[in-house]
């Protein structure tokens, strides 16, 4: 693939790029404003951070519908590049964006980043209640705005298409038809045939484990996977996330509990799979657009490679469980590699989606996805949401959450304008085994650094070069996501069938 | 005195208000990224922060000098609230802001943030090296550009007039002129009194203290202070400060030595001051510039109040050290109280002004009062500055510097552009001592809550609503700073002399 990045911008552009990267500052600026809101606010600041979180928002949206900026898009776009330079590129994704934000009216857009903290505070009273009926209402009222973003692009066809644009760009409903319903025949038929089978010991994991001496570990873990802590760091929050504030400052946090060491060390290998991406894009992209992932669904696609793939592997794990033996003695001295690997494999159908195993993933996916493109369709009613939740679930998974915290109400996405936003981690999960496939045929590497290296080379440097389709189809030929390999990694895996 | 806190600010600043919350928020985004520079940002990132704050820095000015504002305020001017009213002394500050702000071209406030950013680089190779020769080319401009600087003030009678009143409002050499000649004078022979004596045994003070026994004691000590910890932290950086995001969100940060826990432990006691001046400000003045102290040096006084006159009294420790005896018992089970105060009130001369006594402290002040008023006058070669610093240091103290580090390269304020800065130190020694006199005539309360309630009611509440030459007259009856109170608190505290 060819690729410029040893070559300079074009001189030209000097005016464009000077403004990118004031967007690019300010909204770094942002992220540091919200991780620091996640990792070490205290508690009585949030009406102030959200005021100057808002006061920064407005400004970045000046900025990024500002004429002015506009005509130095359409001049650049005029300069006829060659289609496949990192110039062109940087055009087409700002034209992008441009349009995009032009669409939507100022004033719509700020009902909405209103409506959305309404709407997620309402949420967190309702979480804490577990009673869905305390924020369904607010619910209603974001949903109404988002079907009137959404009719702001009429040329998507569809308010869903509109909604999954935003997250995944090109992604549509013809896409997920054909991605959906094979991938959930398969996965509820390959969960049927798992748990027909003794399930793993695995009482190991859930034994007392120092809270320091997990992380301490985790530190160690991902510093050896290549996670460069001269350019990022490691910090604890409720939920963890990995955010950026410029290619030079990537942050991961993660959560720690005594009894659930998987839960710290996966969460952290899923970060950490997002952070190395932004670490590794080109210097170059920094200040513009570029220097992001692919799309959402590239991103997860590599948090979930190495979480899962390379992260529940032996090859991975031969080079960190004697150290991780070493710092849990008492609990895993008696553990061979071979229980540990099966206990942290083990699949079987929960409740909640963060804390899912690789199988069932998807099939929480699934029924997000299909709930949220009816709702926004308005084909069901948000007050009768719980209990569609429940019985889906039921059908899918073979038992019912017993409240509203344990089903309907788990995730924040829909309370904070996130519609559309889940399709992305299915099709992560697709890629990533694509990828797979397509990069390590002949088995994973024995180090991480040796993947590392190699998704450097092939994926991460690209940064936001390439819309996600095109990528995809330069990586493995096809620019819709395929199910196969997917099916294929899971079943080799968790029933030893051999492709 | 009257404050008309209770009052709603007048409905027809609604406009202005709007504009003064914006340029707060962005001030406490600019504050968020400094903070998070000098306590958790990892070392590779400091180009992109630098950038990121300046992108910010240019929004600010933009909006702190907009033409549309700038009639806003005079509109608001032209309203006629009665003086003494809240309106009165915002509309007070925004012009004193606004017009110092459109005096300077915004070209020149660019070069200088940039050789500011340039002579710090430039001092921190040359403190790291301890050869001040690394740093005089660099310093001679940021000077030159100084100078520019404060022409753009002819009002002000001479540039060091000019430079002071950025730091403290209305401050002049004539009120130097006043203060420093029986200070210095009455200072050296108080010293000269003091080590004719016999020094008090501290050696306890110098043995292994665990660094997380150390936070976690000062962390109980400035909650019992009053520190609002849900509105506000405490965290680790190489030099202490305090900042806020608004007054909802105030941190300071210390330092913390194994063999030197009075270190660790009185900076706290300074930060705390200072954070507790900026939490007691009445909520009202949220989102204008009157929710800051009413200067630099009413600052100092309050951090210096809390940190010497409070912080080392037996009073203050009557209540805290019990706790610290049984942290440390190894170390201080065999020290009663009157030992340990004995102790942290030791002065004796030395070579760094941040770790100096109350008694030399300002004696360190004045050296580099005096000098700066020579170096920005022209009076002195910035090539001659080492030498001239180290003689001024003998002739005061007694002692010479041995090299660059412990003499003329020890503070940064000069290298990063804080000519003028020094005297608010020394003015918030002499303010918090006759503070002492007037409100605490019949001695310290005996716990800290009660000197906080009274500082609060009498002080802190009133935040930046009086210039502070009129807030001191209001307090003490006289708007210049006095000396003697604090001679007599010093002379009385370290020579037993009773008023």
């Amino acid at each position: 693939m060819s690729n410029g990045q040893e070559r300079p911008w074009d001189p030209r552009l000097a005016p464009l790029l000077k403004r990118t990267a004031e967007i690019r500052d300010l909204n770094a600026a942002l992220a540091v404003l919200g991780w620091d809101q996640q990792v070490y606010m205290p508690s009585g600041a949030a009406a102030g951070r959200a005021a100057q979180l808002e006061t920064l928002t407005v400004i970045v949206h000046e900025k990024s519908t500002d004429p002015v900026y506009g005509a130095l898009i359409r001049e650049a776009a005029a300069m006829e590049f060659e289609p496949d330079s990192d110039e062109a590129a940087l055009i087409r994704r700002l034209e992008r964006d441009f349009r995009k934000k032009q669409a939507v009216p100022a004033e719509l857009a700020g009902r909405i980043a209103r409506q959305c903290g309404e709407t997620q505070s309402a949420w967190e009273a309702a979480y804490a209640a577990s009673d869905f009926r305390l924020c369904a209402e607010s619910l209603k009222k974001l949903l109404a705005l988002e079907r009137e973003y959404a009719d702001c692009f009429p040329e998507a066809g569809s308010r869903y298409n509109a909604m999954l644009d935003d997250y995944e760009e090109g992604l549509t409903t013809a896409t997920l038809d054909v991605i959906i319903p094979p991938l959930k025949q398969g996965l509820e038929t390959l969960l049927a045939e798992i748990m027909a089978k003794p399930a793993p010991e695995d009482s190991f994991l859930y034994r007392d484990y120092d809270t320091d001496a997990q992380l301490a570990f985790c530190r160690r873990l991902t510093e050896a996977m290549g996670f460069d802590y001269t350019h990022g760091r490691l910090d604890l929050s409720t939920h963890p996330f990995t955010t950026d504030f410029g290619l030079d400052d990537v942050r991961i946090t993660t959560r720690v509990r005594r009894r659930e060491p998987a839960n710290c060390i996966f969460s952290c290998i899923h970060e950490c799979g997002h952070a190395m991406y932004q670490q590794g894009i080109a210097r170059k992209y920094a200040g513009t657009p570029l220097s992001d992932g692919a799309s959402l669904a590239f991103h997860e696609s590599q948090s979930r490679f190495w979480e899962n793939i390379l992260g529940r592997s032996p090859e991975f794990w031969r080079n960190f469980y004697p150290d991780l033996v070493r710092t849990f003695p008492a609990n895993l001295r008696d553990v061979p590699l071979d229980a540990f690997l099966k206990a942290v494999n083990r699949v079987r159908p929960s409740f909640i989606r963060t804390e899912s195993d690789e199988v069932t993933y998807n099939l929480h996916i699934i029924l997000r996805v299909e709930l949220e493109r009816a709702l926004i369709d308005d084909r069901i009613a948000v007050d009768d949401l719980p209990g569609i939740w429940n019985d889906a679930f039921e059908r899918s998974f073979g038992i019912r959450p017993a409240n509203d915290r344990e089903g309907v109400l788990q995730d924040v996405h829909w309370y904070s304008g996130g519609v559309g936003y889940f399709p992305t981690y299915m099709l992560g999960n697709l890629i990533g085994a694509t990828l797979k496939e397509r990069f390590f045929a002949d088995g994973l590497p024995e180090t991480p650094r040796d993947a590392l290296d190699l998704l450097r080379d092939r994926v991460y440097r690209f940064g936001a070069k390439y819309a996600p389709s095109d990528f995809l189809r330069r990586l493995t030929g096809s620019s819709v996501p395929d199910v196969a390999p997917f099916l294929r990694y899971l079943r080799e895996k968790h029933l030893g069938e051999v492709k």
